[in-house]
């Protein structure tokens, strides 16, 4: 039987990560290096330093595989998303029936936790299904950029008694969201928080959460919206890439 | 100045603690300890087990203080809250007044993660805010229940594109819940997945999460509410308390 490990690496801070994730590192015999797009080449650097760092007296590899990327523009989200998906799973077949022999241990290494606006565990599931592939798998968590964001805030997430919602940009800008108080917005890449009707509702914004690069920024939205929008595209120009999240609390 | 250090330490399992968390640990001169109810001793038995790991030749020392408890029956549930926290306030001043002397580190070892459903920061604030205590404060977030169910149950938290609510039971069983198709339930006394009217609602239920005792159902609630009843109420029996919480995910 083949072993796949689905380790949640946490945001950003190498420190962020968990004995129980240390402990898989040191048990796979190959990693899957999944990246895509601009922030690929420094996200993949960040994986390779916590191999470094973590993995004692034990011989491991990097595979990396090209990620097929989501159809953009005029297309519907859902659709290209199984789109996605599917080129995905026979990405993932291919890895591991060519890259692992029978016990052997491979490792993704998934930036946050698994269970959160990620695909792995559904793809591996779904493979299962699919009874292509034989193999186990385990998920370890990993702390979120959520979780990074409360932290270097130092705010709660919930209101006393109250519910959270964890959303994306895409359904703030169209306005499906709930009337939970407290809203935490992720995967915005349109500036989304400009679509809240209440100027008074407090945002609690991070980008590059938990590296040196971090930018924090809170206030009322009437303050501070369009700071972000401009702290925001200047740090995106000068890094190629961005990765924020942020907190809105209502009045 | 005094610095206080709020450390996540994860749900449970001490391998979910982080390398940050372990980091902070070994700062602390002292350790508050605040558990309180019928699962106190083995949720301070669990966190004194947690230093003896992780702390390396560095003294320190277990400062227990009585933790008042939330009123219960027939009172404004938010009230209670809003009293406990203020007699809450006035034993941390008491705590960081006379048990830290200037210069010194002291640490709350909060399960999970600080910034949810947890009162620690809210607290700390609270005090900064008053003016009757100087000291800065540091957040170590931890793995959460929630994160422990959805790798142990090996699902994603949301759909695609889709938000997750995270709400209490007490919400669920009043209706104040909305229509997302990921609904995480935590701090449940009463059962409340019995409230849902739709039984083709798949959930993904745990308790002791990350523990030895750790108990996983899952199953369409038309088929496992009534196990999951039975068999949460002999484990409460069994050990005098329960840690539970479920994912609702809609058809």
């Amino acid at each position: 039987m083949k072993t796949l490990l689905v380790i949640g690496i946490g945001a950003g801070n190498p420190d962020y990560i968990t004995m129980q994730a240390v402990k898989a590192l040191n048990r796979a015999d190959v990693f899957f290096l999944m990246d895509k797009g601009q922030s690929k080449d420094k996200l993949i650097d960040l994986r390779r330093e916590i191999c470094e760092r973590y993995i004692t007296d034990h011989d491991y590899r990097f595979v990396e595989a090209h990620s097929p990327e989501r159809e953009r523009g005029d297309v519907d989200y859902k659709a290209s998303v199984d789109d996605l998906n599917l080129a995905k799973q026979h990405t993932f077949e291919r890895l591991i029936n060519e890259e692992m022999s029978d016990g052997q241990c491979g490792g993704f290494l998934v930036w946050g936790d698994p269970a959160l606006y990620d695909s792995t565990v559904r793809i591996l599931q779904a493979i299962l299904v699919s009874g292509r592939c034989e193999f186990e798998f385990e998920v370890i968590p990993g702390i979120t950029s959520v979780q990074a964001l409360a932290a270097q805030h130092k705010v709660p997430l919930n209101r006393i008694g109250r519910s959270i919602e964890i959303t994306t940009g895409r359904r703030l800008a169209a306005g499906q969201v709930s009337d939970a108080d407290s809203l935490v917005v992720m995967l915005d890449a349109e500036d989304s928080y400009h679509h809240v009707a209440d100027q008074e509702t407090e945002i609690y914004w991070g980008a590059y959460l938990g590296t040196p690069d971090e930018i924090l920024i809170s206030g009322k939205l009437k303050d501070v919206a369009d700071e972000i929008e401009r702290v925001r595209k200047a740090a995106r120009l000068a890094n190629g890439w961005i990765m924020d999240t942020y907190l809105l609390r209502k009045p």
